[in-house]
C-alpha cells in the first residue's frame, strides 16, 4: 500500500519479478479499482448485494464484473505463472486504486508520486465485456467525464400549490433550466460544447468500422421503448459526446396526489468526453449557458472529472492483445478505439507515454452500476488463461 | 353518518333544529372535511405532526389550519347558542366528507343521493386565512384543479449511462415533455387551455381591485428567491389558472455521484382551473398535447379533477358575511370572488343553487400543506364568536 494521499482511499501498488528464465527487461503494468457503485435500488436484487451468489453457471455481486472478477483472475493468471519451471516470463506490475467509481479524484496525486515505481511497457486497463453476440471486446481508449449536480431553490419550504399562479417554482426552473442545454433531439446547445473535439484517424475509423452493433438484440436485451438515438449506435458509441440526466427529485413523488409547489429541485448531470474535450472546460460552459440563459438561480457543482484518452492504435502491443485474444477465446475479438465508459486511462497515458489496453471477463448482461450485477463463469476461466497468454506474448 | 358509496371514507351529515323562538324557515348550511394531507417531509416539523401541540400562542399540528380548527370553532359556536334561552336561532346542518385532500371523487355521489337532505338557503364553506397584515380573508369561490401523474419509462432497467450516446433517457424525456407545456415565461403552452375563461364581471373586477397584496411581506414570509411571476399578483391569484410541478423523480439523486440512465421518470402535475374551464377538458388538451408533440410515450392519468366555482356576488348573504366579519373583528375584511385554492364548492353550488363564502381560522404562516401547519389561539376564539354572529344575523 502506497503512502497515503490525506482523506483518500489507499492505492495498493504490487510487483512481481520476471522469474530466472524471464525477460526481465519488459514490464506489464495492470490497472484495477476495488471500490464498487452503491447497491441500491436494494429491492431490485434477487440476491444480497454483498454476498457472492452463484446460481445457473453465473457469480453474482455488486463489483463482481466492475471490477473485482477482473482482478482476481489476473491474479490467478500470475500464480499460474508463478508456479511454472522459471517463473513469471517478464515484470509484472498493480497499481489498484479505490475511488474509480468517483471519477478517481487522488488516483494523479499518487501517480505523480510514484511515477518511478510505475514504468513499464504497456499497460492493460481494468474491464472489458463480451457483447451480445459473445464476440470478444478491446479497448484501447475511454471517455472522459464531467458529473455535475444542479440545484435550484425558490423557497424556504415547500409552498401550496394554490401559489403557483404567482410564485416561482424550483422544480420548473431547473427543469426549463435542463431543457436549454439539450434539445429534444439530443443536440446539446451549451456554447462550446462541441469544441476541439479531435475527428477520427484513419485507422480509428476503420476499427469502429468494424465494430458491429445488433439493434435488435441490445433493444430486447435492455427494453428499450424507444429507437435508438444515434444513426449509427456503434460509431456514437466511441465518438459522441453525451450529457445524460443520471438523477432529479423535487417536491412529492409518492403514491396519490400532494399538492405542493417545491421549494427545491436538485439533478444529476454525466456528460461523457471525447478526446479533445475537457472537463473543467465544459463545466465552466455549462456555468456560463445557465448565466447567460437566466438561470443564475440554478447552482451548478462539479462532483467528477476525468480527461477522454485514446492509444496510438498502430502500436505493436494493441496487434499482440488482439492476436491473443483471438487464440483464447476462438471468436471474433474487436477492438474499440475508446470505451463508451470512464476511467482514469488519460493519468496514465499522458505520464507514461505507453499504450494502454483493456479486457475483461464481463458479458453482455453484466449490469454493471446495476442490480443483480454478474460475471459468467466460464467468462472468468478464459480470461485468466487469456492474461497467462498475453504475459507469455509479451515476453517474448 | 350517511350510508357509504362503496370505497369512499365516510360522509357525516348532522342537522341542528332552530329552537323554541327560532325562525326554522331558515337554514344554514356549513361544509367541512376531516382529512389531511400527509405529514412529509417529518423531519422538518418541529414537534410530532399528529399530537396537538401548544407553543407561543399557537396550536401545531397537520390538518390543525386546514381543517380540523375551523370545525371546532364552528361545532362550539352551534353548542354556545344551544345553550342560549330559545335555543339556535335558525336551522343549521354540517357536511362533512374525508376524501377533500384528494379532490373528493366520491362527493358528487352523496350529493346527488341526500340532495333532498341538504337543502339550504346559504351555505359556509370549509377555511380561510388572515392575510399578512392580519386582515380578514373571505371567499366566494374556488378554483377548480386537474391533479396528474405524468410517467416515462425507457427501460426495462437503470443502465450504465455510458450509454446515453445511443440510447433515450426518460427523464429527459419527461423533462422536455414538460417543457413543451409551459415555457419559462410561464406561458402555458397547450392547446386548449386557455379556451372559455369567463372573463371577471364588473362587481368581481371591483372586489379583486380591492385586494390588497404586500408583495415585500409575502416574499419574505416564504423566503421566496425570485420575483413574483405576475405583475398583479392579488388579480393573479382569483383569475390566473397555473400549471404547477408539484414533483418529480427519476433515477439517482442521493449523495455524491452516481452514473446511471433512468429507466423510469414520474412528475406530478397540478393545474388550477378557473370558472369557463373543465379539468377533464384540461386533462384531454394535455393528453392531445404530448401526442401532437411526439411525447406519446409519456402516460398520463388524472388522480383529481374539481371545477371551479364562483357565487353570485350580488346575493345578501355575500354582504351579510363581510358585515359580520367586520363586526366581530373590528378589522378590515377583504371578499375574494374565488380562493386560490381548491374544494368541492362547485358541486354544491351546481346543484343547490346557493350563495357559498368561505371564512376560517387560519392565519397568514399557517402552512396548509407543509410542515408546522398551525392556528394562533386568539383566531380559534375569534372565529368562535363570528360564527354564533353569522348564525343570528343570518336567522333575522
Amino acid at each position: 500500500m502506497l503512502d497515503e494521499c490525506p482523506g483518500s482511499n489507499p492505492v495498493i501498488l504490487a510487483t512481481f519479478e520476471a522469474g530466472p528464465n524471464g525477460n526481465s527487461n519488459k514490464t506489464l503494468l495492470f490497472y484495477n479499482h476495488y471500490d464498487v457503485q452503491p447497491p441500491d435500488p436494494l429491492e431490485e436484487w434477487d440476491s444480497v448485494p454483498f454476498d457472492l451468489t452463484e446460481r445457473d453457471g453465473k457469480l453474482f455481486a455488486r463489483g463482481v464484473a466492475d471490477n473485482k472478477g477482473d482482478l482476481m483472475a489476473r491474479l490467478t493468471a500470475i500464480e499460474v505463472l508463478q508456479n511454472l519451471a522459471g517463473g513469471l516470463p517478464c515484470n509484472v506490475k498493480f497499481i489498484i486504486e479505490g475511488e474509480e467509481e468517483i471519477g478517481s479524484p487522488n488516483l494523479a496525486y499518487y501517480l505523480e508520486k510514484y511515477k518511478h515505481l510505475l514504468q513499464a511497457d504497456a499497460c492493460i486497463w481494468e474491464h472489458a465485456d463480451r457483447d451480445e453476440k459473445d464476440r470478444v471486446q478491446l479497448m484501447a481508449g475511454v471517455k472522459g467525464m464531467a458529473y455535475m449536480e444542479l440545484t435550484c431553490e425558490s423557497a424556504d419550504m415547500d409552498l401550496h400549490s394554490k401559489l403557483g399562479a404567482i410564485v416561482e417554482n424550483a422544480a420548473w426552473r431547473l427543469n426549463h433550466a435542463l431543457s436549454s442545454m439539450k434539445n429534444n433531439e439530443n443536440e446539446i446547445l451549451v456554447e462550446g460544447f462541441y469544441d476541439g473535439i479531435q475527428p477520427p484517424t484513419e485507422i480509428e475509423k476503420n476499427y469502429i468500422t468494424k465494430i458491429p452493433f445488433d439493434q435488435e438484440a441490445i433493444k430486447e436485451l435492455y427494453g428499450l421503448r424507444q429507437p435508438f438515438i444515434a444513426e449509427n449506435p456503434n460509431e456514437a458509441l466511441v465518438l459522441n459526446p453525451t450529457m445524460t440526466i443520471c438523477g432529479f427529485e423535487s417536491g412529492y413523488y409518492g403514491e396519490g396526489s400532494k399538492t405542493v409547489l417545491p421549494k427545491k429541485a436538485i439533478a444529476k448531470l454525466d456528460c461523457r468526453l471525447v478526446p479533445g474535450q475537457n472537463p473543467e472546460h465544459i463545466f465552466q460552459c455549462i456555468q456560463s449557458h445557465l448565466i447567460k440563459n437566466g438561470y443564475s438561480d440554478v447552482k451548478i457543482k462539479l462532483l467528477n472529472s476525468v480527461g477522454p484518452y485514446r492509444s496510438d492504435l498502430s502500436h505493436p502491443f494493441v496487434s499482440l492483445m488482439v492476436r491473443t485474444a483471438e487464440e483464447i477465446y476462438q471468436t471474433e475479438v474487436i477492438l474499440s478505439p475508446n470505451n463508451a465508459g470512464t476511467g482514469p486511462m488519460a493519468d496514465f497515458g499522458n505520464l507514461l507515454q505507453i499504450p494502454i489496453v483493456s479486457t475483461g471477463v464481463g458479458w453482455v448482461n453484466s449490469r454493471l452500476h446495476a442490480p443483480n450485477e454478474s460475471i459468467r463463469i466460464s467468462d472468468y476461466v478464459e480470461g485468466i488463461a487469456h492474461i497467462a497468454h498475453i504475459i507469455r506474448e509479451f515476453a517474448r
